[in-house]
């Protein structure tokens, strides 16, 4: 569990799909939801130490897709250069045009 | 074989280094070297139908990953957004400021 909640939370959120349902909900409720091994292992009707493995298998598979894959670091990256831009443009947004324009952008950051 | 020869260049270029390495390597000199299955097969030193064979299932592969994740539909609107605020900004691009943001732009969108 070395990555962080956010990370955990983005892995999910691109690789999600690619899980099987029990794994997504397990990860999904310990990582996004902040329920306990035991609350969990209640809520699914499964033993704890199932619901820990669901978590450890999804995790595996979701890290592994990120390191083939790198599209979370794409994104990043994009979003990144985004709001150097943004950055750059706001010093000239009180022209109502650009003005526009930067709004424009922080909803794109924001969809990403 | 229905999708045209650039989502496939996409789909190899997103997911590609999911597949088996037979099956991309196969898939990338059918679609992006544009080598003939007989040409594949020489080189790879397999049958006609094995090339295919790979083909087929790195295709079937490739289309249900971005049908499970959506990542290629994500970054395309993410590209058509960026287009569309690229040629709202040119207007103001005889400002030496401005033009810089849009070059920025350029440089991000090329990236995608």
């Amino acid at each position: 569990m070395e990555d962080g909640r956010f990370m955990q939370s983005m892995l999910l959120d691109f690789y999600g799909d690619l899980l099987t349902e029990k794994q997504r909900e397990c990860f999904s409720l310990y990582y996004n939801e902040d329920l306990s091994l035991s609350e969990i292992a209640e809520q699914r009707g499964i033993s704890r130490q199932g619901v820990w493995d669901n978590i450890r298998h999804a995790e595996a598979a979701l890290r592994e897709l990120e390191e083939k894959t790198g599209l979370i670091a794409r994104f990043e990256q994009t979003r990144a250069s985004l709001l150097q831009i943004r950055e750059e443009l706001e010093v000239f947004s009180a022209s109502p045009g650009i003005f526009s324009v930067v709004q424009k952008i922080d909803a794109l950051i924001s969809s990403l």
